[in-house]
């Protein structure tokens, strides 16, 4: 039998996260009652029909009551707006928690809000899809991926304990970060790569001489990748960019750097360099399959290998 | 029962994508006999050890005597000197072809090393993976995949039209283009989105601050696809961007104009330019969905989604 780490968990926003989120706390029986609020009335009224939480409340407010533990699902920009809202209906020695993808701005705007008697921790769950809204959850999204648990300098380690056991049992391995080394972990690992997709995508839309008939016929080149890291959700994505400007910029600064040694060696037919660097990144790969990041099976598997 | 298409096929590497052909091929019964050749021993008797092919020979002018059909499966700057050597050996009457990624240069590199009585055309199947060598082959590799057909101004009619013949015997779908749109297009569907995705990888591994073990164990966040990609072969891909520079050079500088927008947008603050932009890139992605060329399983199908 389960232990119940949480009696009421109160989840602010209902998209792919936070419904996954959900599923996956009932799988594990962890929780007593889990509340939901979302501000679009399209977003309660789906997430009623196909009973994604308990109980799905019309006011922030109102889920938030009595919730030992709430956690803020809504875009990065949006999380500042959230708090102010629900800082009242708050109960003491409740913990706020958040999802975002981005930690230091987050902290900064939720913080100053909180009530003296209220806690707050950040997680960063490394998961996702490239498909949003309250229909996309699944209870496994979690499972085997990473959460990075930011705890801000006042924290209080048993609430970061509880809130490691608790993503622990939705399927995540945890880990602690510090907040600025997680937003530049994150800038390498994920904004830059985001940012890199949806411009490619851009310009291979915007060539008149190659038809969008052509892009899509042939994407599967290496361009398709890319399609779908940048068919993520806009409102999540351009506030992880605007949040998290500083290390971005610092990547794209990089980035560019060695796209333009690349560039001048393909001009000059530098032929050594561009083997070089290929074969160093080869073996990247290599370390992420073995790390058991990933698939080895060609194309990601969409490959058909017989036996 | 199949009707032979070629009496004879002669493949000229033996590499991820001539191994597959010679799989299809045996899977369609369409090839009398399949001959190979490598320049490396190791991979001819890789190639022996396994049975790749139905002869491997130790030279690429006894591989091709007698062949109705040449395919040159080699590297893109290779193609010349292959060409030289198999020219004194080919059968009048034959016909040769290569699948590179690249069609113009290799066509400037082969055609003046034609005897007279032997024809081009060009192909470029567009499938492949990751891996490399004679044991990545497999026989479904073009099954639904998309095979260019690019023919010179020069070709004869029948030998373009068995050669479509052969690649839609193989599982592939065929399209005939023009070399210089051909370039063009695989320029941004395919060789601009390898260079950055070799670039972004190559930034990750660079920085001092996260460790290569960050990398790895985060990666899933989005930079696991680019690995992917970075993982082709170094010696495919040099040659690739040394033979299509003008078309590649070109979509770069397209590329770096929009990542620059992209980063003043974020410098900017101007939420409403990223948001539009990945708006627009969104749709696309369903384009392709609907196009076939791509799952619409969240994250590949690697999210293990209950049923």
């Amino acid at each position: 039998m389960s232990e119940i780490l949480y009696n009421r968990v109160a989840l602010i926003g209902l998209g792919l996260i936070a419904g996954s989120m959900s599923l996956a706390m009932r799988r594990a029986g962890v929780v007593g009652e889990i509340t939901g609020y979302a501000r679009s009335p399209e977003t309660r009224d789906t997430a009623r029909e196909i009973n994604l939480v308990d109980r799905v409340c019309d006011t922030a407010a109102d889920a938030v009551k009595d919730a030992d533990l709430i956690v803020l699902a809504v875009p990065v920009g949006a999380m500042g707006a959230v708090m102010a809202e629900i800082a009242p209906a708050l109960k003491a020695g409740a913990l706020v928690t958040d999802v975002g993808s981005v930690k230091k701005s987050i902290f900064e705007a939720v913080t100053p809000l909180l009530p003296h008697d209220v806690s707050f921790v950040g997680t960063h769950p490394m998961a996702g899809t490239e498909h949003s809204g309250p229909r996309a959850g699944f209870a496994e999204l979690f499972d085997g991926r990473w959460c990075l648990i930011v705890p801000p300098d006042s924290a209080n380690e048993a609430d970061v304990v509880a809130l490691e056991r608790f993503w622990r049992a939705l399927g995540a391995t945890t880990e602690r970060m510090d907040m600025d080394h997680h937003d530049l972990v994150c800038a390498v690992v994920s904004h830059t790569p985001h940012l890199i997709a949806y411009t490619m995508v851009g310009v291979a839309d915007d060539l008149s001489r190659v038809t969008d008939q052509e892009v899509i016929k042939f994407s599967a080149a290496g361009f398709r990748d890319f399609t779908r890291i940048a068919a993520s959700d806009p409102t999540m994505w351009r506030d992880v960019f605007l949040e998290n400007k500083d290390a971005t910029l610092e990547i794209l600064g990089r980035f560019t750097e060695e796209l333009f040694a690349l560039q001048r060696a393909i001009r000059q037919g530098d032929g050594e360099h561009l083997y070089d660097y290929f074969t160093r990144t080869r073996t990247i790969r290599r370390g992420i399959i073995e790390a058991g990041q990933d698939t080895d099976a060609p194309d990601f598997g969409r490959a058909k290998k017989t036996e």
